[in-house]
């Protein structure tokens, strides 16, 4: 049985570590002993107590496992993946890092390590999906709209983050990267908010975030756009704060106290937005992809929705990206993937084989992307 | 020739002191000597530098000076006419210092003082023309709706600040006192937003403030409300930074630094809400009463319009309020207004004479309360 390691018990590491260990020989390492403490004795799962931040910790930690999860904290989550590769260690990381996903690549080749990141609800999904039917189609344009919320709307922000309000705030200020007419255009972040509408949770604004990421770089498409959704009236109030300088990072004097706006601001954000085991909440996810198949205007378009498993206690913020890295996961260890190197998603897709597996692992944990064709 | 000092130069104490000294020999008193040099050298104005804060200061200054006019901030306003009463002098205040005007009613009785006070724009003139309708009629109800807003409207908040945005906050958070079927009511501050038109301006947005003040004792009027008006929007943002916390005065931990949400607030406020010299502002009032006269339904209203003066530079909130102020001062002097005590506005209004003098004052310096009356 395969010794896996997931270094990282935060909301979506514990759902990893959940799910792998219905199969797998798995441990779990973080610093926060009260998630430990609780994986341990409800689940079975092994604990590590260690500190993640300290590179020579993470490599002595790997160096007795088969494969490694990583689930730090974003800001973490490059250090700890070289760390990993150096250590000759394969890895599946939803850290989302903020750097360059290519800048480990040569290390990852010159270690024989195969290094799949980005692999969650988004990233992750829209470009897997996106990788299938490149390779079936001339695809000429792609876009996707996703959001995770709330169902109980609140005054004033209607809006609860399943991570660090600081991340959030990054998401929002980030100038967003699009493709249009082959040519990468940079946009504000918040800007081009249109209404859209869903059959489950009604009508959101989406507006664009900076999410293609890798698919800049490893997509040949001409038009490609990624944008967030949230309850109409979020972002402009999100706007207003920027505008009234309230994400600032140029201290201010306050009475004799120099405070940078911005973390004066998530303070106050991190108490309002902090998502609570009982609130329950959605993702909502829709992805276009337009072009020619088969002398055919096609258009494919998937939905995602999915909610709180009750039952479980996991949110779905939790499932819909833990449980896309748990496929990547049972996906690499039955050998259907092997590359080396690092591999955002979009290199996992492009066998028919590699798609049914995909879809249908999380699907078995009732995360279903309805797939609609639509000719004309 | 009559002796004034005027305490404060200010925006609006400024404008008193530039109106009187066209009659009267007048001087005027700051700790901010740059305010003083400029009325001394461009108006030949007399000055003295003093900190106003100092009782002390302020008996000794005053014994000099036939008449006070009191112009200092809010928070300094009952201390200030405390130490004038005390000094015997009599005094016209525009400080809407929040305390209880009649707190120092015995105090001006015992010295014979005459303490004119709250004669500005609003408070002040709703209140001296309510009162010389309500010697003439039987009035069911009065309603008032006032706001200084400048011409360009910038996002986020649509908005600048005559005085400080601690004041104007203040303004957003006390409850607002109303009068409905001969009953006191106490609403939340910012309820009851309602859209208003006005010809100069198109449409504005009115909400409950707290500014019926001396009103609720001194007249007894069934139904009495006062609204604030900004630009549509504005309200809903302040609420949402109230909702979210941003005016809360317990202090929060940032980093190791304890820090009040509504210092914080105010700093970031004051930068955005500054009323800049070439900031192009108006005030806008409508002033609504309606009863039985002379046995028919009635309705009076009155509507101010005032802008900037461009020629003198003064703006329209220093203007309004400053020569309602300049107006019961004339009054005053001349004799048509000599009772004891501390006098709100409403004591002022009785009488035919009085309304066309303050009236007519304010009209020879182009602010003009439009009236019209209504009778079905």
């Amino acid at each position: 049985m395969a010794k896996i390691v997931v270094l990282g018990a935060g909301m979506v590491g514990k759902a990893i570590a959940r799910d792998l260990s219905t199969k797998y020989d798995v441990t779990s390492v973080d610093i926060n002993e009260y998630e430990l403490v609780k994986l341990k004795a409800d689940f079975g799962i092994k604990t590590i107590k260690a500190d993640l931040s300290k590179t020579e910790i993470v490599a002595e930690i790997v160096a007795n496992f088969d494969l490694v999860v990583g689930a730090v904290p974003g800001f973490m989550g490059y250090k700890t993946v070289e760390t990993v590769i150096s250590a000759g260690k394969n890895i599946i990381d939803i850290s989302f890092f903020p750097e360059d996903l290519f800048g480990l690549d040569a290390l990852a080749k010159e270690k024989g390590v195969t290094a799949i990141v980005d692999f969650g609800v988004a990233p992750g999904m829209p470009n897997f999906i996106l990788s299938y039917h490149y390779e079936r189609m001339k695809i000429n344009n792609f876009e996707y709209y996703v959001g995770g919320l709330p169902f109980a709307r609140t005054f004033p922000f209607q809006y609860k983050a399943p991570f660090s309000p600081v991340d959030v705030i990054e998401e929002y200020t980030r100038p967003a990267r699009y493709k249009e007419n082959e040519h990468i255009l940079v946009k504000p972040a918040m800007s081009d908010i249109e209404y859209m509408n869903f059959d489950e949770v009604g009508t959101l604004e989406a507006f664009n975030t900076d999410g293609l990421r890798s698919l800049l770089r490893t997509m040949n498409i001409p038009n490609m756009k990624e944008k967030t959704l949230r309850y109409p009236g979020h972002i402009d109030l999100i706007k207003a704060f920027s505008a009234a300088g309230f994400f600032s990072e140029d201290k201010i004097s306050i009475k004799g106290q120099e405070i940078k706006p911005m973390d004066f601001t998530s303070k106050i954000l991190f108490d309002k937005w902090k998502l609570n085991d009982s609130d329950d909440e959605f993702t909502v996810m829709r992805i276009i992809i337009e072009g020619i198949e088969d002398n055919q205007n096609v258009k494919y378009v998937y939905d995602l929705f999915d909610k709180r498993d009750k039952l479980s206690g996991i949110s779905s913020m939790a499932r819909t990206t833990g449980f896309a890295a748990t496929s990547a996961v049972n996906l690499f260890l039955e050998g259907k993937f092997n590359q080396i190197g690092i591999c955002p998603p979009e290199y996992l897709g492009k066998t028919e084989d590699n798609y049914n597996f995909i879809l249908n692992y999380q699907k078995e944990r009732n995360i279903i992307y309805k797939k609609e064709k639509i000719t004309c």
